[in-house]
């Protein structure tokens, strides 16, 4: 429905008949539109919540965005809550309970839900949240091998509003052990008296709980599956992850990648607060300057020469903002690689070659030019082939750090993302001005 | 199987038999992997790609990576291609022929495909590659709304092969035009005599095929759905987008951000080579040479008062590094978070006015602790408050242009992944000089 109006007059004034004919083709991201739309009214929006039933409000509850959920929930009659907590989906709660600082509301929370749903709860607070236990759901259906297809549509008829958004049904025994997997698709196009033990596959792809969220994400990418089971040590199922988990673990590794290489926290976002903002992104900042004192003292420990030859100073800033450009653009798409798993083993030494070749090209070409550019601005051939020759070495050392420091923090298992753009930074700039100012020193007698 | 090489025997030497009953269960990715593997020798790939149906192959050019497909084609008998060909996903055909480059290869392609297929593929070939169509394939199931569910579930068991991978069904008139979706899971747990028109949701989300990728993927994350229809100017159906195309295009559009921001081009792979390599970096290379002459001439334009104080020239780094910092950190956050779409229309000045407090606060740290190490190295409290004052105004200015340079160009329909960071930086780093050396030409006076 996208008239959003058309949607809001339904939701407040239609018949009681209107919305529960309506409400099962309504989808509950358009609801949640509305209800975070400034241009309602909060006693609208109230109104309209009062009016939708519990299993729909779960379901607003596990489509709003995490640290939104609780606020949601609030906004609801209190003698409901209990109720509702029961139709959201297990991981979308947990991600809920995290988002609230205050102890005793949490234990609240935990203690107004059913014995089997505390369980499951508890159970899944105790994963990592970044590891397929951290974002599993735990409802999922499995059945027994000794069934026939006709068997097992009657049982989904039967258990009808657990199955929606479920892509696949889980070959167990009675341990609840992983034995195969049957697809929705393979049961719709089964003739009713073939057994589960003839369609189900038994090679399942699954994940054991601890498996960081990101390793799985590769997984879905290769075998295109909408969903996977996860397991424990004995090879029992546990949860299930679905391709909507991975969307939004692919759209935030991305986006922790990308404020790690700038320097800010993963998980800042448009809605922090200033001094979240502030914590995110001062640490970095004061790292930032001490390590530009190491440039300093080096351009300080050659003040001699550049007293003798002022053009120097005008030309430093050329010579190494080209190797940080030439470093940047090297770490980052190595990280990149690395992370999206297209730079392995099997290939290091493929693009470390590559990317060496190209540096040579390109620090042939920034060099010659930079040689012009020195020679004119430095109004003297000399300073310009110093130039040029530091400016050739830099781009070369940017470039093999650019690559050798992300590999080799990816191989320490410390996440290259973070540290590689200070070191790459702090080591590239240095070593400029040394090699600019040091061969200005070395050759000062040709140039004054 | 995670156990590649009992797989590689069981395609290998297995017997036709073994061969039969197991490739059902074998998942196209891991035959894949064997095939790309080096340790196995090419005449043994070949033997298994002799061995292999036309339908598994026509699944692994499915699974194969863009660049690499027609490669793999090549390598299985020539009078089996256009069979094979037949069993491709439309889409991904269309994604094969796109990288031949040899026009009279594309023509006999196309020559040896159903006239049905040769319709669809360059029906497909004329859509914008990063659209809804260009990402689409053709294949989809539709069926009209006076059926009743046994009658489906009869007609999947019928067209069984095709159903696979299928996650929803359309509901057309006789002229495609849609009318409603039901989902396999709509069709497994209803009543068999149930008539579709009861279970249809009439509310079907579908993108028009010209809408950019980026844009369908957002609604995918929004409404969860494991697959979206894609139609035309009437409303026909013409094509499917699956969550596994989308899982794709977020990758793809997360790495060609991450690229651009860094100045080199979105699509550079691991295994570019190295003409490849230098033609995505040196452009953007010589770009910021040049630019940095700007900054260099106003050093240049300032070389006296150098002269007279070296201590500037050590200094003067640092200045313009943490200006480049603070800009990298905010035109970063700001481009993901437009690419997300979490800075809208709706919160833009609350962004704003957060960045500029965050950014006022951290120049103020930074430039207190700027004051005393430009006391200390310049060995003068003037020359500290010089360094402390421009520190300031450049993190402050660089803040600023952080956020309102790619918000401009986003608003220009301009992508603020490509240009911005050459424009903050320039601007940046020229502010940072003139005011630095400036302010220091202003003072010179207490300086000597």
């Amino acid at each position: 429905m996208s008239n959003y109006n058309q949607l809001f007059d339904l939701l407040l004034h239609g018949s009681d008949e209107q919305l529960k004919v309506n409400l099962p083709f309504v989808y509950p991201s358009d609801i949640l539109d509305i209800l975070n739309d400034d241009q309602y009214s909060e006693e609208d929006i109230v109104s309209i919540l009062v009016r939708l039933p519990n299993d729909m409000i779960g379901q607003l509850l596990d489509e709003e965005e995490q640290e939104d959920k609780y606020e949601l929930l609030q906004r609801v009659q209190k003698n409901r809550h209990s109720a509702i907590l029961e139709e959201m989906s297990s991981d979308e709660l947990v991600d809920m309970i995290e988002t609230i600082d205050d102890q005793s509301i949490v234990d609240d929370l935990l203690e107004s839900l059913s014995e089997e749903n505390k369980t499951e709860v508890s159970q899944l607070m105790s994963y990592a949240p970044e590891s397929a236990g951290g974002i599993m759901a735990s409802e999922f259906i499995n059945l027994y091998d000794n069934k026939k297809v006709k068997q097992v549509l009657e049982y989904l008829q039967e258990i009808k509003d657990d199955v929606e958004s479920h892509y696949a049904l889980y070959v167990t025994d009675r341990q609840n052990t992983l034995k195969g997997v049957v697809s929705l698709s393979d049961i719709a196009t089964s003739d009713f008296e073939v057994s589960i033990a003839d369609i189900m596959n038994p090679n399942v792809i699954s994940v054991h709980y601890s498996m960081d969220q990101e390793d799985v994400a590769k997984l879905f990418d290769k075998y295109n599956l909408p969903v996977i089971p996860v397991v424990n040590d004995h090879n029992q199922i546990i949860g299930i992850v679905t391709f909507d988990d991975i969307i939004e673990v692919i759209t935030q590794e991305a986006t922790a990648d990308i404020h790690q290489m700038a320097g800010i926290d993963a998980d800042e976002r448009a809605d922090s607060t200033v001094k979240e903002t502030v914590q995110s992104r001062l640490p970095w900042l004061v790292i930032n300057l001490f390590t530009a004192i190491l440039s300093s003292s080096i351009v300080a420990y050659f003040s001699g020469t550049i007293a003798q030859v002022v053009a120097l100073a005008a030309l430093m800033p050329i010579v190494t903002g080209m190797g940080g450009n030439v470093g940047s653009q090297t770490y980052t798409f190595t990280i990149r690689s690395l992370a999206i798993g297209t730079i392995d083993d099997g290939n290091a030494m493929f693009v470390f070659n590559r990317e060496m070749k190209a540096a040579l090209i390109n620090a042939a070409v920034i060099s010659s030019l930079a040689f012009v550019l020195g020679a004119v601005i430095g109004q003297d051939l000399q300073i310009g082939m110093i130039v040029g020759a530091s400016m050739l070495l830099s781009i070369l050392f940017a470039a093999a750090l650019g690559y050798l420091i992300p590999s080799i923090l990816n191989r320490m298992k410390i996440d290259p993302a973070i540290a590689s753009s200070v070191l790459v930074t702090t080591m590239t700039d240095s070593f400029g001005f040394l090699v600019f100012l040091g061969l200005a020193t070395v050759f000062m007698r040709y140039l004054i």
